[in-house]
């Protein structure tokens, strides 16, 4: 999960999922030795070895990658897909993700995001910034990525939907909610075609919906958590990609209780985005494995 | 929280909680230093500065303290708890509580106590093991504790709590359940006069009841917890001690979850039990004031 | 260590410290009593009853503070600090450290600081930034701090050192090195009259120098740290203000664990000087205490 | 790391190492197939893909696997070892290590192996306990494994280890030194032939050599540590496996400080014990790779 792969120039990364059976690593090696690959780093998990599904992320160097692409995704359907029953996508390690962020007001998710992409620490490319308010403009600004305040006026949600849909369409190949304090529609989820990743900001699934860090300081929990998933039409259900706690005590009051939470907010959801964009993160069912 | 305070003779522990007003504080110490006592240890806290209630543990040393202790809580009533309208308690640390431990089959939260018993990290007397299994008792023979089998014949719950309730009484000043698989009855807790602490395999509030491994495994979750709370009638609500999680994996199956568990689960009890042995843990509504 | 204490009208802090004996705590809660100050909360240790030392934090709420702090300083010395043989010092909340922050080229430290501080997050003013490089300085201006590049020209690092004399006297409470990569010199120690924070990009006393990545890479550890301290006249050797690691494994090449590191590096930074801010650290040889 | 791997009847573990270059994974994944087996779950890990060493940890089932044995070594030194100048070693899963503990008077990292054996979460087979001391006799009986008090009379170590020897010639894969206080001579890890694992009290390369917690707390440090790691002749020094910390505070004294060490200690050794035993740790000059 924490292997560098810092080289991208050349860089294949072969996902596949399909039901387990004997040969499948060794299938997958001989289509990448035959078509001149190196194999940088091979992950694999099965969820039972009897009727159970078997998952593959295989990195491997390939010269001349961009020539060959098509060549391999037909080597790997032919070969490997139609007969394992397999989905595959394959991605070169130098295209970033495309990626725009939702925010609303509070900007701690938001600002992690771009300062470590700024670093380059994460394998993205911005392409925007959405808003619902105005506030976050001038903090984005500096970043040099675009900033588009969508207000939803009059209450009118589909509206604004429309309109985020008008900037995202072919723009990006993922969505981050860094705090974005709005729901989203199962109509915008169908229209938009990328995954969403959102920042639950409670331990998951304890302290659901609104108000996570009173509901906590209620129960006197003495541990705060944040979770970072996927958004599904089921608010607060999608698979979970990343989570992790901080540690409180009764003396911290809710307010306090929300920085530590922050804190937690930031680090989750730039680890879940992080590993989404170096195709990570498989999502199974309910759940995701995560490599 | 993490003071030590090793040396136990002639050593008081003062609790008290009272509607908050100025001069607690030095109308504590001034008692104290009356009687002759040194303040050797002072934790307070406020739920708010107006209309809160505030909660303060002093530890002092008072020569010749086992024959003085009945002046001292006199001049505590008459002086602090009339003026302050102040619940209070005070003990002495060279008085260990006396314990039972409550378990079923498995073993691990029983010999961590044990263990951590014998070399007198918990300043405790473990008055008797009860199980309604033989399966441990030859665990708890080396260390020289009584084991009471107390089956539970036809179902009947109420005979065995019965039978409990002839070990227990005027014999324990705590209860704790490591891992006994079996529900107290709310006639149980009025009865037994004594604060019962429980082990959830879980972090609560999430994944309640049984089986919480299997629903953390379905949930996708990357972090394992257990809650050590006292019980109450309202199952799995009582008020938190403690709480910790060790970080999984999808590749995690639900026996190696709980293995884990296991782990944290026998940490965060060993702990919560610590704590309240040492008077560390005062109880307030849902929740709890750890020192 | 966590107490919020978010309320600072009329709060001060006495901050005392003296040879150990009874009755010091019920003398200190007697005065505060006295002058109509109402305890908020109160932290003491003693490093030994027999010839240890004692240190004490009490927050307290007194009407009018400004205008009765000078009384309340004659108070204590009179009837505390000359019976006791006490160190003290008394602060008021709402007058924070005015703090200056040195940097180089790398900005993790640097903006988490400047990113907590306008979220009011740590209780100081940033009287400016100070950096022997100018690449920060576009970072920092959305801020709205001085920042002020003093190169050190033709290796004259006396020069530099003067500059930033006439810089700071009289202006700051204190100096935090936010990965500023020069050796400050004991002759700028002596002069600037105010403590100076370090963060050592390594878990102290491991991995002291230069290189601390490159080192724990070549030793196979499992874990990477950060420390900060207090900067005395022995480089690396200065009082541990707070600690933190992260884990790592044989996969992530020194670039990674430098990122790693930076993550850690900044988190513990910021708790420091948060916590100096709030006058819980007090230094005590070779060691701190920290409320 | 944490992959399951509970079944074992007919799995083996094939581990590598070798120059790096094209091709590896490809080449074992092949003769896998070809000699029958199914891969169950494949690691790697390369130092540099230039110049680099490779490693590999292979686990697959091979039905029949006892009596293939011979067959399955023979193809992988001609058609792989050969090939790629590979060091090479294939186990079954379903012969446990032999292991030996060594301890002295402290029982918790010997009692933490013991029941984590019985309750089958370390894949082992305990063949002796040796201690220079009788003190821990009784408290290992329960667990049926034999004792061998080997004290050290008139200081004549060289007569013990000779003795130790006679003991465990031929008898185990590996030695434990469970807070076995006694330094161990070159000779005797020469002669023994097994790999010999310690648990050092302290974060190496901290606090090296004897009273580390003692250490600790004049350096005044935040955080606790212990490592695992291979004994080589260089004291301390030997490739580590596993390092953990925990949080301490100015208030703990020295044996609570000690007493939270045994609890990361025991946590530290069984971890590199239990993935030693898996054969998931792979030593690679001062370091490991930890599959």
């Amino acid at each position: 999960m924490s292997t560098p792969e810092t080289q991208t120039h050349d860089i294949a990364r072969l996902i596949i999922s399909c039901p387990d059976q004997p040969g499948i690593v060794a299938a997958v090696s001989e289509v990448i030795a035959e078509i001149g690959g190196n194999i940088i780093s091979l992950d694999q998990y099965s969820t039972g070895v009897e009727g159970g599904r078997f998952f593959q992320r295989t990195v491997f160097h390939l010269p001349g990658l961009a020539a060959a692409r098509p060549a391999v995704e037909q080597a790997v359907q032919t070969r490997l897909a139609d007969r394992f029953s397999m989905d595959f996508s394959l991605t070169a390690a130098d295209q970033p993700k495309r990626v725009a962020i939702f925010a609303s007001k509070t900007d701690h998710c938001l600002l992690d995001l771009l300062w470590r992409h700024r670093r380059g620490e994460i394998p993205m490319d911005i392409a925007m910034v959405i808003s619902n308010h105005a506030d976050l403009a001038e903090d984005v600004r500096p970043f040099g990525i675009p900033y588009f305040h969508v207000p939803i006026v009059n209450g009118d949600k589909a509206a604004a939907e429309a309109k985020h849909l008008e900037l995202l369409t072919g723009n990006v190949d993922m969505i981050v909610l860094a705090r974005y304090m709005q729901i989203i529609s199962e109509h915008f989820l169908e229209q938009v075609g990328a995954p969403v990743i959102n920042i639950h900001h409670s331990f998951l699934p304890a302290f659901i919906g609104a108000g996570p860090y009173q509901k906590a300081k209620d129960r006197g929990v003495k541990l705060i958590g944040a979770t970072a998933h996927y958004v599904t039409r089921d608010l607060d259900e999608g698979p979970i990609i990343e989570q992790d706690v901080i540690r409180v005590s009764h003396s911290d009051d809710v307010a306090q209780l929300t920085r530590f939470g922050a804190d937690v907010e930031r680090a989750v959801l730039s680890r879940a985005v992080k590993w989404h964009c170096e195709d990570r993160v498989i999502r199974s069912g309910s759940t995701t494995i995560v490599f």
